[in-house]
C-alpha cells in the first residue's frame, strides 16, 4: 500500500483488489449491533472539507469510530480559511498535532496530491473538484463484485455529466483497470473531448449506452449548473438521459442500478427504478462505510504482514 | 418500549413512568466524576438537527457519550438539503452507514413520525415544529416527580405562547397523562382554539392560573415573533404575563418554578425569579441528561428482560 | 494549581513551571502511533468558540481525545446565542450538563473570568479579546525551555501589532515571570501606552529589537484591520517589521523564530525565515497539544499528590 489514496488512475489492479477484499471483513463488522473493534485505537483521523457533504464525511467519520480512532472535523466555513490560511499551512498544522490520517475535500483537483507531497500523514482524496472521488469508486467497485461474483468482463455504462463528473472519473479507471468495459452516455456538451483515451467507448444516445449492460451507473445532476446555459432544462434532460424501468429493460436482467446519491428522484432515475429490486443505492452507502474502513485500515499500516 | 420517541399524545402512563423510573439510576452517573458506562458500547447516535439548538442537541449529544455510544452530528446548514437532498433519503442514507438511533429536530410537525415509518432505527423526536419535543416535557416530569415525590393530583400553569409552543403541547399530554391538572394562560391571540379538549384549562389571568398551583411552567418568548404583530410588546407581555416574586406568592408554598431556557431574564421572568430557591432551571437541565440517556437506553432495546 | 486558567498575569514561576513540567511527559504521548491514554476517561471538556479559531479549538479537542476524556464543540453561530441566550446562561447549562472543564474563546476581555465565578467547572481561556492567550503563551514558554534548556536571562523580542494582542500580552506576562527580558517592537500606532510597567522595553525599530536576541516572536498582522486605516500598507509594513534573513542574522546565531500562526507569508516574515532551521512555527503546534493535556491534566485534578 502506498501512502496516500489519491486517485485510481495511477492505481493497479492487484492494488485495488487489495481494498476491495480488505472490505469484506469491514462490512460483517458494521452489520453488527456493537460495530466498535479496537484497531485504530489511539490513531487520529482527521477530516477536512472545503466544500460540504454530509455524506462522504459522515461516511469517514463513521469508519474511523467504528475501528475506535479518534476523529476531528474541520469545515472550510469555521476554518482558519476564513483568516486566509493557506491549504497547505492547515494540513501541515494538523500533521503537527498528530493526524495519522487526513480526509481532503477540496473544490480544486490536484489538491490531495499537492497535500499528499507536503505532510508525513496519509492523505485519502475524498473529491478534488472534478478530477476524481477514489473511495467512491471503490465502494461501486465492492458493490458490484459483492453482487455478481467478478469486475472482469462486465459491460458498465455511466450515464449523465460526466465532464463536472469525479465519480464518473474514477469509477472509468476503475472499472477499466479491473477488467471492465465502461460505455459514457449523457449531453453532448457534457463528454469531456478526448474521454475515449481513457479506454471508455462514448455512446450516441442511452438505448445503445444500455444494450446488455450488467451495470448501469447514473451521475447527479447538479441542478445548480442550469443556470449556467450548459442544461436542456430538467424535463428534456429526464426524456433524453432519464433511467426509467422501460429504458432499463433494454439491460441485462437484473443489471444493477447504481447513483453515488443524493438522487434527484423524477430527474436522473425515475421514483420506480431508484426504490426498485435492482437498485443498489442503499447497498452502496453501506458498502461505502467498509470500504472507507478498509482504506484507513490500509494506510494505517495495518495488513503489513499478510 | 415502542420502537421510536415521536410524542407524549400517543404515550401511556406506565410507557412514561418507564422511562421515568430508568433516568434515576442515569442521573446518578451524570453526577459522578467518572460519568462513562459502557452500556451503548458500539451503537451509534446520529443527531440530524434542521433548526439550530445546541441546548438538546449537546444533551443528546452528552447523554450518548456518558453512554458510550458513538455519536455523529449533522446540522441543517453543513449537510446535503443544500444539495437538495430529502429528508427520507438523508434518513436512509444515515441508516445504511449504521445508524442505530437518529434524532431529529425538524420545523415541519410530523417529521419525526414520517421519518420512523421510513427507516429501522429509533427516531427520537427533539422537535418537530409546534407540535411536540418529547424529551422535554419527560425531563419537566423526572423534575417535578423527583422533587415532590409524585405527579399525580398536582396543579401544573403553563404561562405563555402556547400556540407555537412545542413544549406546551408536550407537557399538556405527559402532566394530563400522568394524572396532574393543567391549567393554560397567555395572550388571547396565542391560545389555540379548542386546546380545552387536551383536557387543559384556560385561564382568564396569571392570577387565575396560578392560584394554588404546585408547579409553575413559564414559556421562552420567541422574542423575534414580535416583528409578525402578535406581540402586545415586551414591557407590556411583562406586565400581564411575566413571573415576578409577587405572583408567585400566589401559587402553593413552595411551588416549582421551571422554564425550558433559555431564559429572558425580565421578560417571562424576574432574575429574582429566575435565580430563586423554587427555580429549578438549572436542575431541568440537568435531568434532561439522564432522561435522554433513559430514553437512548431503552430505545436501544435496553431493559428488555426487566 | 488554581480552579481555572485565565491568564498568566495572576500566575507564579512556580505555576507556570508546574504546568511545562507536566507537559514534558504529555509530549511522548503525542508522539506516539497510539497517542491515547485512558487518564481523563469519563471527564467532559466542552470548547465555547464566540469567534472562529480552527487551530485551537482543534488542538485542545485533540489533547482532550489523547487523554480519554469526551469533547463537545459549540460554535457560536451555531449555539443558542442566535437565541439571545447570554454567555453566563450557556456555561451554566453547560456546566448543568456535567462539564468538567469549559474551554472558552470569546471576544471580549474578561470574559472567561467572568465565567469562572460563575460556574464549578474549571474555565480555560482561550483567548479573550486583545487581553490574554496563556495557552498559546505557555506553548511558547515550553517551546523555549525545550530547545534552550532555560527561560531565566533570555532576551525574547515580540514584534508586530502588540496592541490587539493577546498572544504577546500573554508572551510578555509568561517570559517576564520566568526571568526572561521581553523587547517589544511594531508600528507606533500599535504600542500600548503605559506598556512599560509590565516590564518590558519598547525598541524604536528592528534593529534595536533583535540585537543579539535569543528569540524573536513574530505576531500575526491581522489583515483585516487594514480597512481600518491602523496600517502602514502591507509592502510598507514588510519592509518595516518584516523578518528575513538578513535581519534574523542581528540575533543571536541560532536564535529561535516563533510565530502563533497561521502566517502571513511575505508580511510579517519572509518564506525562507518561516520555512528555515530555525524556524519553530511547527515545534509550537505540536508543543500546543502537549501543553493543552497538561493543563486539562491539572485542572481535572490530576498530580493532586505530587
Amino acid at each position: 500500500m502506498k501512502k496516500d489514496l489519491l486517485g485510481l488512475q495511477q492505481m493497479t489492479a492487484p492494488e485495488i483488489a487489495r481494498i476491495l477484499d480488505t472490505a469484506v471483513p469491514m462490512k460483517e463488522i458494521t452489520g453488527r449491533q456493537i460495530k466498535k473493534v479496537p484497531t485504530l485505537r489511539g490513531r487520529t483521523v482527521v477530516n477536512v472539507f472545503y466544500e460540504p457533504s454530509t455524506r462522504t464525511r459522515t461516511s469517514f467519520e463513521l469508519a474511523a469510530k467504528y475501528l475506535s480512532a479518534d476523529t476531528v472535523s474541520i469545515s472550510a466555513s469555521a476554518s482558519s480559511v476564513v483568516k486566509g490560511e493557506s491549504l497547505k499551512d492547515t494540513a501541515r498544522t494538523i500533521c503537527a498535532m498528530g493526524a495519522d490520517v487526513v480526509v481532503l475535500r477540496h473544490p480544486m483537483a490536484g489538491a490531495a496530491e499537492m497535500l499528499a507531497r507536503t505532510v508525513p500523514a496519509a492523505v485519502i482524496n475524498a473529491g478534488d473538484g472534478a478530477h476524481e472521488h477514489p473511495s467512491q469508486a471503490l465502494l461501486d467497485l465492492f458493490t458490484v463484485r459483492e453482487k455478481t461474483g467478478r469486475l472482469d468482463g462486465l459491460t458498465v455504462a455511466v450515464i449523465g455529466d460526466i465532464l463536472h463528473s469525479r465519480v464518473a472519473r474514477s469509477d472509468i479507471w476503475g472499472f477499466t483497470t479491473m477488467g471492465a468495459t465502461v460505455r459514457l452516455c449523457g449531453p453532448a456538451t457534457m463528454i469531456p473531448p478526448g474521454i475515449e483515451a481513457t479506454g471508455a467507448a462514448v455512446c450516441r444516445n442511452m438505448e445503445q449506452a444500455l444494450d446488455g449492460a450488467d451495470v448501469v451507473i447514473m451521475l447527479r445532476i447538479q441542478l445548480e449548473r442550469q443556470q449556467q446555459g450548459l442544461f436542456p432544462g430538467v424535463r428534456e434532460y429526464a426524456r433524453l438521459f432519464g433511467l426509467d424501468e422501460k429504458r432499463l429493460a433494454l439491460a441485462r436482467p437484473g443489471a444493477l442500478v447504481m447513483h453515488p446519491g443524493p438522487v434527484n428522484r423524477g430527474v436522473e432515475i425515475s421514483p420506480a427504478v431508484a426504490d426498485g429490486v435492482q437498485s443498489m443505492i442503499n447497498e452502496q452507502v453501506t458498502n461505502g462505510v467498509a470500504v472507507r474502513m478498509a482504506i484507513l485500515y490500509l494506510l494505517s499500516g495495518g495488513g503489513k504482514n499478510e
